[in-house]
């Protein structure tokens, strides 16, 4: 582990220790009370933590012990790619209880494969006990000109990254009792933080985005709020997975896409050219009071919704 | 809520809304995906991430819940005073379970007071539903130069803040069914880190440092392991609370004291005037394999042992 602070002995420290030994490269600095990190000059420190808690975000059944680790590393860097932030570390707190014991070395392989996917250090994190199995990630990204939910004006047209509905199609399979068709399952199990993508936007006009994390009509409804604008949605424009319903595709969470807005000009096809990635143009930011409407087929349908994982 | 950012409907953003209406000023900019903060020119960032499970870290009957939200923030932070870092920030991630919900508030409200204490205000945070709680807390400093447990040099000193055993000693009393002493349960439920102590310290000569969390055995022996030396400790010239025991005071964890090592010219008098914390000299660093060897009355007594979270 070059680099490392030596830790003193102890079973928790023999578990970091472990980790680490898998994590190699991809960890720095880590073993002492706190981790040191420079932001770069000009740069804007951004930070955000998210945790995944078994029974709430996944089920044991439900993924490998690598996949819950990359989900929530890659759930947590989403928030970083929705402000067009580039990560620069990343800090995992995981409890855990003692039937998930001897599985924490392929968790935290999920982990550093994440991190080191999106190009981010592991530079800290905690362990400790637990009665359920809790991953609290924090990361850490730089923006010269950060993304927010608020930028979004009248005239602006909305758009969203990749294709939508894997992950909803994947858990309704599995609360059904029956087996995920195998694009919806990847969809949820390794999700890809649009890191790349954030920093793009954010350098080509974008005026604020967000990820889809509960659900695209509810966290529109964030950019709405923070904009203090209408957005009108056409859901028949929907980049959807083969097979997905749009009203399905509007409200599934755990996509980890980004919805923003930006200018109707917006260069679509060198976006995709560029980074492998499809955008599609959804609807329009409209002045008005903050809302989210969408049409299905000409016809309005209800808007909102989405995931709680408060509920 | 000035400066933050409004939020779209929801139960989950509900909670949150709740939590942002008590902290008020006491947060900033939360609203976004993520939070935006600038290090000062010059200094370091500083950070660590500490979860504070129900079950593991504390018991629901032995604290209130405004106690349980300062303590899991405290400990957190305290791993900044241990770097000798100025606070810039903190983040909260709560996981909570159906029955904690009505106490969320009160909960917020601890985190809220222990934040504004040190200086820090909440820049952002996670809440979701759980099977148990905890609180993942993220703490983000600043320091120009910044301690860690790799500088002791032999001829050092050791030293420690505070008087020790009070936290070790509620646990035990509340494990026996018995009414913890007064002194003893506030230094359990109300630690305060170290903060302007770690910073002056790390100003006047300190060189490693680390927080009594594991215990005082147990955090020096990452010390020596850190800087290669061994440490040899007078448990006689211990601080401790009243009708404590030295070998208690040694082995308790949650302290939230700094132990350090510094040259043994340090000025405590000096330290303990201008902060009004008590320090003490307790040993000395020596050339040698990496060691912590402990003598009470004259007599050699075992080292290392401390609390495990992870047992």
């Amino acid at each position: 582990m070059s680099g490392a602070t030596p830790l003193g002995p102890g079973r928790e420290f023999d578990a970091v220790r472990s980790l680490l030994r898998r994590w190699g490269d991809r960890a720095a600095g880590i073993g002492d009370d706190a981790a040191l990190l420079d932001v770069p000059s000009g740069a804007r420190l951004v930070v955000s933590t998210d945790t995944s808690v078994e029974g709430v975000h996944f089920r044991r059944e439900w993924l490998r012990p690598e996949e819950i680790g990359w989900r929530a590393t890659m759930a947590a860097l989403s928030d970083l790619a929705a402000m067009g932030a580039r990560p620069l570390g990343v800090l995992a707190a995981i409890a855990v209880p003692p039937r998930w014991r001897e599985l924490l070395d392929s968790l935290g392989d999920g982990v550093g494969e994440a991190a080191a996917a999106a190009g981010a250090p592991i530079v800290g994190g905690d362990l400790t006990g637990a009665g359920e199995l809790s991953i609290c990630v924090t990361v850490l990204g730089a923006a010269e000109r950060p993304l927010s939910r608020r930028g979004a004006r009248p005239g602006d047209a909305i758009y969203v990254t990749g294709r939508l509905g894997g992950p909803r199609a994947a858990v309704t399979a599995w609360q059904r009792g029956e087996t995920p068709r195998a694009d919806c399952r990847e969809r949820f199990a390794r999700p890809v933080a649009r890191i790349r993508e954030g920093v793009w936007l954010a350098a080509h006009g974008a005026t604020a985005a967000v990820d889809v994390s509960d659900g695209l009509l509810a966290d529109l409804a964030h950019v709405a709020a923070a904009s203090g604008a209408a957005l009108e949605l056409d859901l028949d424009a929907l980049p959807l997975l083969d097979g997905i319903d749009a009203a399905e595709g509007a409200r599934g969470g755990e996509e980890y896409e980004l919805a923003l807005a930006a200018p109707d000009d917006l260069d679509t096809a060198r976006f995709s050219r560029e980074l492998g990635t499809p955008i599609a143009r959804i609807g329009w930011v409209r002045a008005g009071a903050p809302s989210v409407s969408a049409t299905l087929r000409g016809v309005r349908v209800a808007a909102g919704g989405g995931w709680d994982h408060f509920s």
